[in-house]
């Protein structure tokens, strides 16, 4: 397979989610067209994005919801389930943990760890807090794959790589800070999602 | 000025802060190359950025690093304070609204809302808890610019209305749900990222 470009990675998750709500809604077919006025999307690309992994549609008939979202959800790798671990166990660390979506999504987050004493071995939900010295020992018992880094900026490199010497396979960053790990990384950097946001507001009222 | 894609946007905000950071370590000259090794951006594409503002650098010499520093501070508009309301008090609207790095970043959260009659009046740090039925007269009295969607899904549209009601100028969005809403909306949807890392450690797995 050719190499995939991120964007387009994350854009077959975005179609992912929409043919299983078009699936809820007990919709048969679909069309690229469809697609592209629920999400905000141009039917052009949602063809090329899918034209990735073989043609699935036919002219003039469109997609078939449910063929098209298994296809995807074997392409995606969403059957599986994941075992993920919390670094950090602040206000953010926590939400994470606790937030329902992920588990819905093949997400299990089976533990927490951070390096302040005062919240070793304290309880969050079903969860206790760990020492992050306990992190390899708990990674190679439990398959852990991914590990969701909620640490200070300050502390994201060493936490990062701790992580990586642990054996975990990928790390989802919200440190807002770049981290050099030769394991994969996705970024969730909402301060700049922020200032992004800020930028279109300024430009707007430019317009206005 | 022509209109700048959304992903340039994003990676300004990323030289911005590699900026500030070079600043810190009294850098004085820069160079895209040297960007690009620190930040793991392609050279190429960091001048094609930074080009759509005209031209920064000098050939051979590079960039000035206070100069590019404060050029994209002002077409970022991150001098500016933007006060900013978090609809939705659950564990991830407490995460954002205690999140530093925003302040730091000239975000203030300025009031926190919910529906459900148990939290309203509760406090929240420094903030109050209170009813969206009380969001519209906050925003203008506040001058409120940005509101940070923390409810669940199914919510995330009737919230999102209400906030362009309230003449709010942009939304971030954490609802893992599109919303439809003529403002302008950043979406942070992390099981997307969770589900783009793992597909990356499905592919890695298989060339190793």
């Amino acid at each position: 397979m050719e190499k995939i470009p991120r964007p387009v990675i994350r854009r077959l998750v975005v179609y992912y989610r929409c043919l299983e709500r078009m699936k809820g809604e007990g919709k048969e077919y679909t069309s690229s067209k469809e697609l592209a006025r629920r999400l905000g999307i141009k039917a052009c690309q949602i063809r090329k994005d899918l034209s990735y992994f073989g043609g699935f549609g036919k002219r003039g008939v469109g997609y078939k919801v449910e063929n098209l979202r298994e296809r995807l959800e074997e392409i995606l790798g969403i059957g599986q389930k994941w075992r993920a671990v919390v670094i950090g166990a602040g206000n953010l660390g926590k939400a994470i943990a606790g937030h329902k979506p992920l588990q819905q999504q093949g997400f299990e987050i089976v533990g927490m760890f951070d390096t302040d004493g005062r919240k070793i071995g304290k309880k969050f939900g079903n969860l206790e807090i760990m020492h992050m010295s306990d992190l390899k020992k708990f990674v190679e018992e439990n398959d852990v794959k991914i590990a969701i880094l909620c640490v200070p900026a300050d502390s994201a490199q060493d936490a990062a790589k701790a992580v990586e010497e642990a054996g975990v396979g990928g790390i989802l960053n919200f440190s807002a800070r770049v981290i050099k790990v030769s394991i994969p990384v996705e970024n969730v950097d909402f301060t700049a999602s922020l200032k992004s946001l800020a930028f279109q507001i300024i430009k707007r009222k430019g317009k206005a």
